[in-house]
């Protein structure tokens, strides 16, 4: 693959450094953005700092300055939290909306060549209907999180429409692995999970843990990250990108407490905002990215946990 | 009917001045809201004034202030216009979404027992991929003004799941009559054209004119709107609201020239975006509005052109 001029926004993300670490591998020019760095992190590499620009997408000017001569844009900037959404729907409003929208206005003026990559997420389905669940399934966002994820979609598919500025939108289950953070069960309760094992914590599970989640391992959603670069039958589409299986909260746990020694588990009830948006079994239909692409998820949930497991306790230590 | 303490928001707008004069008429008591006011304007009677609030949505604690004691909130604020949207999105971001936001918000804090009645679009569904369309339709809104009329309806509906605020959605056609505005066809093409004609400047079809559009009287639509005050059946729904036949644009000029003596038409090639943006046909399926509240249109386009084209003459002299 020829050396392409990469730009990950929200590059000091989950997502983001474990897609830096796989481009730059592959031998790309790879330029991360950040508004917010934290000096003391161990990612922070000399090489990661020569590819690091400060800078938020909330700033159209800085946007606008900054997308010219890239031909992938990955826009991982964000925050995540559908309970938090629901708490601050302003700050989501900035952070998810008009974000994307000065990311888009920057490229239409100086950019429209870039192809354009947004992780959306399976939250845009609200409570599935029915499982697994495909990309025509009716879409019931139940989170200001979830609304703004497909007013986005909208906007990327827009400016395609419009101004030619090639978008891929990927409809993402529940991605885990390393780099992801710990502070909150926003940024994926597995991690969250995995953190408490590790830390003596005990891991809390609401109501008795039977709903089902579709776990995508970081590694397995890189690799369809990365062949965005390529494949030209994926531009203006929206795509479901899962495992294709689901796992029970409680199973997860109980497989993380098999292979953390001396994990706690506590049951406890639904807080009342997290049990008014919580979905229900999820499971996604990722036929419609496998035909197109090739792309399959290759490491199954066992491997993917232990493998988790180890990289945190190793950062941990 | 018990008299109703109703608040219109956008009050001096189009739909607003209209239904203000059906529900003061029925006895209730309404206040009307606008940001802007021009003092010349016939129809701020002495009436009018002592019921007008000067003040915008896009001031949160502004309608923190107000929202209290409403029975019934018409929120009409905001500003129309697909073209004028791609062209600067994020006034309408502001205009057409924060704002909403801001009267859930308010309604959120001060009073949840308001019915709030949002008037969408048409636009949201997009280039029809058949008619008449029904509200199952698929979304495809190709303007940033549709795209934020579909995430002000997500707005409405999550505000009925999570808090109770009784929501009703109007996915409204193309509304004509008495008291629309002028300056540009970003408000309703019909007026735009018996503007021209009454006026003796020239009508302009963009391409043949073929295209059919579902144009409602006002009148028809003031029925709907002063229904939602009592239909419990309503609330948390999505309903088209039109008058259910289509007519072409050009059939809809013939009409004009035909009432109003000296009219001239001029064809004229579609400008750019419009033509990016056009949706192509659009009849409205109102077998759902029909069911759920016996409400039908009852003005034939005919007559409701020639009392509109009447109604522009004598407040033009």
């Amino acid at each position: 693959m020829a050396e392409k001029r990469i730009l990950i926004l929200g590059g000091l993300g989950f997502i983001g450094k474990n897609l830096y670490e796989t481009l730059s591998r592959q031998g790309h020019s790879v330029t991360l953005v950040a508004d917010v760095v934290d000096e003391s992190d161990s990612f922070l590499t000399a090489d990661v700092k020569k590819n690091l620009v400060r800078g938020s997408i909330l700033d159209g000017k800085f946007m606008e300055g900054l997308v010219e001569g890239f031909d992938v844009i990955y826009s991982l900037a964000g925050r995540s939290g559908a309970s938090d959404s629901i708490r601050d729907p302003y700050s989501d409003l900035d952070r998810n909306l008009k974000g994307h929208l000065n990311i888009l206005e920057a490229c239409r003026k100086k950019n429209t060549s870039a192809i354009l990559v947004f992780p959306s997420s399976r939250l845009v389905y609200g409570k599935p209907m029915h499982n697994p669940v495909s990309e025509q399934h009716p879409l019931n966002p139940e989170s200001i999180y979830a609304i703004h994820k497909l007013t986005v979609e909208h906007y990327y598919l827009l400016y395609q429409r419009l101004y030619n500025i090639k978008s891929i939108i990927l409809r993402i289950s529940n991605p885990y692995g390393p780099y992801q953070k710990f502070g909150s069960n926003n940024y994926g309760i597995l991690n969250w999970f995995i953190h408490k094992a590790l830390t003596g914590e005990e891991i809390e599970i609401y109501g008795e843990g039977n709903q089902k989640r579709d776990f995508l391992h970081i590694d397995d959603l890189v690799a369809v990250l990365t062949s965005c670069i390529t494949s030209s039958s994926m531009f203006g589409k929206i795509y479901n990108i899962g495992y294709g299986q689901g796992i029970s909260v409680r199973d997860t746990v109980n497989l993380i407490v098999e292979n953390v020694p001396g994990a706690k588990v506590r049951f406890k009830p639904w807080p009342e905002m997290d049990r008014k948006i919580e979905t229900g079994d999820y499971i996604s239909d990722i036929s419609l990215i496998k035909r197109d692409t090739g792309w399959q998820p290759i490491i199954s949930f066992e491997d993917g946990i232990k493998a988790t497991i180890r990289f945190y306790e190793k950062s941990n230590a």
